[in-house]
């Protein structure tokens, strides 16, 4: 009972309102968002933006399916261009990519789909480049944007329409973020020293010897001359076409207000960050709601033993025939009830306790007490519900961040992490066994979850809360350095250093020349009196 | 009403306590504090701790008065070692350096007062050190404070002696910081390019030329040069003697799990941060209380014209008596009432509409609506309890870190900024004319306090979460680079640097190698063919 009190004491202290100002109420956000798993962040932002009062407005590409035109939290501006549907793609290139790994594909078949993703990155870019164009040429629709008077630009910096359409309208900027068109987000914002700061996504930790710093360095390279060629002459023609001669498009980024990223440090290395970045890591996890009839009666028929869950998201379709098999296989063999996200043929080896759904309420599935394992492609946003709800994981990454983001789990010892091109029956058995009896996976994720989880506010709240501050303040100037004004050679004092060595130097030069002198005076004199 | 309804549903929605964790109630916090200022600033937190149902137990030497052996809010153990009256010298080196500015004293004897000062540092800090020997060496005190089953210990980090208890008795630690032996406490956990950080006390801003930033890269220098001769050899003979070959004494600090800094970016520059650091700059701040019913009194008598208030800190106890003259002389002119905390001889000119008093209640009086302007000497407590109340500022900054507090004031336009040694009546008149005149100076110190002010949770109230936070989870590592193992050179990637520029040369020198073995081959074959 006293506990009880203390809760409601320390509850009330932490939660008084006193210093809140709230004076923006019912704002108007613009949002220039990125299509696929990007935009099912960004919708569950917009929806909770919405149902606080704001006006909402979505900016969306004519083919975008996504994106749907009509939604009872936004109103939608279609740009009269197509963008492309880039998810089409992305199918595509998952079922490759595992077809190339499965069946041990050279490297020459690898490196040709690598070539197809970054012509498609480049194709894309150029063409949010040319709706970037198209809109800024609609005088109409500018000159709406200016009489609608929004608050803020909320954008998904993975592309950078937003960034140019804030500054075109000279609104503040926040960015819903977790990859930038330049990488993993922190990059373009916070000192990283790449000596412990691994870029994703590497797979590497924050503790590295030295050829894994090395590796490091050379990836921080690559990723840069990949961002010059792919992405930047696009946004940079724009930028030359509209504004100023000396605005640089990366100088853009850096202006931003705010950066909510999607990361937590019970998740994320931690690295050096800035005043102006919120983080709001697993702030679309929700506590669970009861599960369907049908659902909830599979799970409680599985007893002490409990239930597995799997899902590879939502880019790969099905997976090879032989994979499933394996996979089916070893479900079929274990204690436990499976409830499998698959959407293939049948796998022949399937067992009675397994159960194929073409869809899952995964968050709630997550939070029922009888899940004792996640096995999962490691997706951002399956791992923050499984941190949410404690629930350990095995790992089958396919592409992009996803063995990055394993890699970080397994470093937690919350996770095993399996590689596709080796996956059989007998492995993935193995690993489940091993995640599911060796009690430190469970534990270190509760731990995991708790340090998670015990945050002074929600991330959602703190999301919002910064979300109003820049509407309510008309920016955060006062916590955006303006480091990025200066020159590579200065910021990094440079300039400063090579000038001090010359004073050095010189000191030292006329010091010598001095001793040089006296010692010359002092012999010609001996030789003139000798 | 209806933004009254709004602002309850933002107010419940924010503060809804369903992500907090509370399972450490009534934990046990050794305290091992700094004298002076620094003691005001941690007897606010012990108080909260206290209030919250936590144990404090506070380290005291046999001689310190500032902080009292019995205490309704914690427990004291006095060390039976004297550390010597520090703020005696410091009353002393204040009036002195007042002097010297004054009777534009020579360059010589401010270097004698600044060797006095730096001597002061030594003996403070050797003293400190064998308060922690003696600790060390008597068992049973060692021993009770292992049966003690502390949480945490909680230090100032302006002195080592918390650091070293900590790590001696493998506790987590908290910092409760502005200053570490040494210097700004970021610059000790967080990177800090010198291009675009100034170095307080330098007086700089973020926004530095070419010679400014030669400037605070040599004030770096000599910081650190000074810390390496005055503090340094004390505790690193500590390290030495008590610890493991390998620990350095300064990694001991970097490896704090917690920095509560006494810093608010409404008054700081934004600058790179750690993920371990949490802000708290005002958290003695609070809603004014009514004033004495003298006090209310004068206050109310000074009409539409306002009330000016001034203190010059708890270091001076009198001005010298012509400056003294000529700030009463000023206040006479004004048709504002002026209270002003003096405790010297009563100055000839003091005017009818000025109450010189021994003490008042500053956060009352800041917080009473006909304070119109603050007269102060720049000390961090009284600015943040200003920028609170958002009453604009007359500086005339003494010492430390006074000037360089008040030239942050004056970059954002809340504050003018006097030099003493040339203070004579028309200038003091003329500044807070100008001050109270422009409005301006009030305006921007209105948008700085609601800058402030408008937080999530209140500053004091994020700084016990954290406290509480690192007993839950005995300490908070994964918020803690481990960068600070990385020697330097590894931690800047020179070794990498170094290691690729060979390789490339090497390519580079093979290369030419086998041009010109290729060159000799055809030459050697041409001749012979020839």
């Amino acid at each position: 009972m006293e506990d009880f009190i203390m809760f409601l004491l320390f509850a009330t202290v932490i939660c008084l309102p006193t210093t809140m100002i709230p004076e923006v109420l019912g704002g108007n956000v613009l949002v220039f968002p990125h299509g696929g798993s990007h935009w099912v962040n960004m919708r569950v932002l917009i929806e909770e933006l919405h149902s606080r009062g704001h006006n909402v407005t979505v900016v969306r590409a004519a083919d975008s399916w996504y994106i749907s035109q009509t939604s009872p939290h936004y109103k939608s501006i279609t740009l009269d261009v197509a963008v492309g549907a880039n998810d089409t793609f992305f199918h595509h290139f998952v079922t490759e990519v595992v077809k190339i790994k499965r069946h041990q594909g050279n490297a020459w078949s690898r490196f040709g789909l690598d070539s197809e993703l970054k012509n498609n990155f480049y194709e894309l870019h150029r063409k949010i480049c040319e709706a970037i164009v198209h809109m800024f040429e609609n005088e109409d629709l500018m000159e709406s944007f200016q009489d609608s008077k929004f608050d803020i630009v909320l954008t998904d910096p993975a592309n950078g329409g937003g960034v140019l359409l804030a500054h075109r309208l000279g609104l503040p900027l926040v960015f819903n973020a977790r990859w930038t068109v330049h990488g993993e987000a922190h990059f373009a914002v916070a000192p990283s020293p790449l000596s412990y700061v691994p870029l994703p996504p590497s797979e590497l930790s924050d503790k590295m010897n030295f050829i894994e710093r090395v590796k490091n360095l050379l990836f921080y390279i690559m990723r840069m001359h990949l961002y010059k060629q792919v992405v930047g002459p696009h946004y940079s023609a724009v930028v030359s076409r509209y504004f100023d001669q000396d605005t640089d498009y990366f100088s853009l980024f850096q202006a931003a207000d705010l950066w909510l990223m999607r990361v937590d440090f019970a998740f994320e290395f931690p690295r050096p960050t800035m005043p102006n970045v919120v983080y709001m890591g697993g702030f679309q996890c929700k506590p669970a709601k009861p599960l369907p009839e049908h659902l909830e009666e599979f799970v409680q028929s599985s007893g002490e033993h409990g239930v597995i869950i799997m899902s590879l998201g939502t880019l790969i379709a099905e997976l090879p025939q032989d994979l499933a098999d394996q996979i089916a296989a070893a479900f079929a063999k274990m204690p436990q009830k499976v409830i499998w996200r698959y959407k293939g043929a049948k796998p022949a080896t399937l067992g009675n306790n397994t159960l194929l759904v073409d869809w899952m309420p995964q968050n709630d599935l997550l939070g029922h007490p009888a899940i004792k394992l996640f096995v999962s492609h490691g997706g951002t946003n399956g791992i923050y519900e499984a941190i949410y709800h404690a629930v350990p994981i095995v790992g089958i990454p396919l592409v992009f961040d996803q063995a990055d983001n394993l890699s970080r789990l397994r470093a937690k010892g919350v996770a095993k992490f399996l590689d596709i091109s080796e996956l059989d029956s007998k492995i993935f058995q193995k690993a489940i066994e091993e995640v599911l009896n060796e009690p430190l996976y469970a534990l270190n994720m509760q731990r995991l979850s708790r340090l998670h989880r015990d945050a002074p506010i929600k991330p959602m709240d703190s999301a919002l809360f910064w979300i109003e501050f820049v509407m309510r303040h008309k920016g955060a100037a006062h916590l955006r350095t303006e480091s990025y004004r200066l020159p590579w050679y200065s910021y990094h004092s440079v300039d400063v250093l090579l000038f001090l060595i010359a004073v050095v130097f010189l000191v030292l030069l006329g010091f010598v020349v001095l001793v040089w002198s006296c010692f010359r005076l002092c012999v010609k004199r001996k030789e003139k009196s000798d």
